[in-house]
């Protein structure tokens, strides 16, 4: 298949290696250079002009937000011809990938959203998962791609529902975040050893991917990289928190998730890892981490 | 050991066979048939009036809640000599647990909190994880009575501690239920697969002891079987609130769940097992599972 | 002026006869025995044709929401000349009014919205408030029409910003109203005479339109009628919160009030008036008023 | 009657000159200086040591909260003689109450607590409310002292009654106070006119003594006078919540509010006015006022 990877940022650089070892892909990033030394160590070829990515069977996407597909859209849809497939890996919005998939069918191409979870070393290794929206015929005709990177692909709905599924990931991981940040200032504050009640937890029923793999290297090790930003996991609970309105729901935990993370995000900044909510929980307290 | 072990609900009962293995122990029980039931299966000696639990060196207790166990503390403490030790495995108060501790000191007694984690699975097994606040002194010899039912013994703090770890393990599988079950009900409702999207949330970051050990059999299988008490996790929530609030914290996920947690409560009834409210999360939404 | 005037409910009825006055008046509604009946009433012109509307200078509608005006607007618009006048008098929401605007506005027709405060009997002494977005040539060329029901008209700005200033009173009203319920419900537990209480708060600073004109009468008489549907109440509501967050703006009270809101309207369905989410926050508690 | 006056904070000192008019009093404050003060313009007589003021037949306390009236209690309770009265004027905790009232029960003194509302105009002005909990003849006996300061005395129930009550009001004021800064600042960003909303709201159903009273001379005028601090406003919160929890009651609002209070009096420090969280709101919001 000849393919065009639209977006080369820390998620999409390696997974556009793994695709080139399958296909004949040209890469495409906002910043050219990125494009050119993916050429040089993968083998791709770096286009300047995004027009140059038309020609294609399959266009990939993965961008920050859907806005940005959008606007890729608006480029190249007019350009493409019949029978194409468009896949995208962007961790974006139900809504905007109804659009997409209703306007790519009036002219004969396939669609899917297809978020991926297990970060950069997931990328990295191409042991990604992969959860699809879209038609089963679509789905089938996308696999030959995201086998490439992923190594468990999950076909949960129409178009939208790939997105669906990440942003409701990534609302429980807020909010079980936001309450173990709680629980665990709340012993801090009584004067209990932390290391100690981590290990309990993680025996317990409270345990969550948040407790066992992401704060006991911060909480203890006083350990903050960045490894997702905070700006993008808020904007995934804002899509949350969309669906849910959006279908006339009462959700009083993702709503509140949403706002607290939104405050979060005001006060920590753009650049701060998504992590870094456990430090505002602490500072509406007057206390650190 | 000489031990008087107080409580023989579905915790205590195993677990105080496990404990008569290597000790002389009496047992007693609000409804005395247990107890005389227990003292046939596994040669325990029953006793029918609580004063005559006072002789042993240790007093074990396991009740509902901390109110139980403050009317015991109040028949007994007058009865007892100096040099013993007071194991409480009640999932209680840290603040009652403080004020015991302090009054048994007083008369020369230890005192530690011992909530367990494990569940009736690992009650029957003796591979319970317990929490333990205390001295180090009290800790030490309490091991002695906790290693015959747990695998894991974990020394979190003074006096309370114990209790306090056990009410955060307890508000953070609340939360962490709560959202899911908000997340899977918008899942539901925009039509996706939730077999499918449980898989993915478990293979991602969104995961915890509730998306992988509760909600796939209750979900996907229809099946609610009562495992603790909604009224008992309702009451552990409480707890949690009452340490931040005494603490003068803004908690206010835990604030939330805790709110809402009462509320189904009051709406499910006493019998309810606590993982249905996830049924009260889509009655608020006019949906049933 | 000649003037269409489509929406003959609770308040458009008679805000019509009030326009009738002064206008020379054609009246449509969805059931037209209505426009019949007050054709009879107010010597206006009933139509029963939609698109009968069309020929008159000025556009007036007040319709549960914005969905209904957008169907309207959807037959008349390309019916209508240049140089009209569209008033919405509709408690629609900020983002249909300014696409409606903007669409008029490429016809060179006119548009405010216009929603108003004062309930029915300000709708029928002809002394509401009136808060107007649009223009300023608009909003003059408006008053001569609102003039005639309203007694206060007030220019909040531009189109849309009528409709998100009626949504925000009804989140403060809906706040105001929810939080008054809690405090009520705590001081009945507490058994406190509440016609006492009552008394207090209105000469206090916790005073406000719910606590001095909603409560007494429903609270100390059991007196509840139905004044404003909830399903409205709700709608406007939730018009607040996707104000705030099309804003991106974190709104904790809005968002809260907004699912509590939700899941009250679940419970005590679309006929409910909205005072009685009172009943609900009781319900939530296992109690009654 | 001869009355001790203890406290003569912002509120007390004006208080104690209107019983002076009409009783023999003498007064005590924690600093001295401002005892002898008032004794030079009110004729009174200042005390130097508490113990002094054991012998008058009421004594009157208005301090910060319950945890100073509490202090007091310890000193002076053990040299009263039976027979007395003591007034109770701090926003105080119905809890405390109870307990105090039950204590003087046992030496045959009366007790009621009577927290005010009405400001230092209404205190300059003797033209305060006045809430009271008590015993019938407890209210009966306070009146002749509560009434100099007074313009309406209301009996709200037993003992602890006339705080639940006090609390219930600021939990309400503060939660209108917080919501509507949330809209205020929503209508801000939208770009609408702040003045003309504020008429608009205050001509309407989201209408609140804060709409009314305390936002447009902040909002409109930029002035921010410390009239009540957010300290005390945030420890009647508390009490709020605190009731609710105690009577096990679900109150998502009050618990909200009480939570967010927390937070900006963690950020915005003690010597702020309660007024200013609507700064806090712009804070979480990356705003300003």
């Amino acid at each position: 298949m000849k393919i065009a990877f639209i977006g080369l940022g820390a998620m999409g650089y390696p997974m556009a290696g793994h695709v080139a070892r399958e296909h004949e892909i040209k890469v495409w990033n906002r910043t050219t250079e990125v494009a050119v030394r993916h050429a040089e160590e993968h083998g791709t070829i770096a286009v300047e002009r995004l027009e140059d990515c038309a020609a294609q069977d399959v266009i990939l996407t993965i961008l920050p937000t859907s806005r940005e597909v959008d606007e890729i859209v608006e480029v190249l849809v007019p350009l493409l011809g019949e029978g194409g497939l468009w896949i995208d890996c962007t961790s974006g919005d139900p809504e905007s990938s109804s659009r997409t998939a209703a306007r790519l069918f009036r002219q004969k191409i396939g669609f899917v959203d297809a978020p991926v979870t297990g970060g950069t070393p997931g990328a990295n290794a191409g042991t990604l998962t992969v959860m699809v929206g879209g038609t089963e015929e679509s789905y089938v005709r996308a696999c030959e791609v995201l086998g490439t990177f992923g190594s468990r692909l999950i076909h949960v709905g129409e178009a939208g529902a790939g997105h669906a599924v990440k942003a409701a990931n990534n609302a429980m991981l807020a909010a079980n975040l936001w309450t173990a940040a709680e629980c665990l200032l709340t012993l801090k504050k009584l004067g209990i050893n932390l290391r100690s009640a981590l290990e309990v937890l993680n025996a317990g029923s409270g345990r969550s991917f948040v407790s066992e793999s992401l704060l006991p290297s911060r909480i203890l090790e006083g350990e903050w990289p960045v490894t997702f930003k905070l700006a993008l996991q808020e904007k995934d609970l804002r899509i949350a928190a969309s669906m849910a309105h959006s279908s006339h729901l009462a959700m009083p935990m993702i709503g509140l998730t949403t706002q607290l993370f939104t405050a979060a995000l005001n006060d920590l900044g753009e650049g701060a890892d998504y992590v870094e909510v456990v430090k505002y929980v602490a500072k509406m307290n007057g206390e650190t981490w």
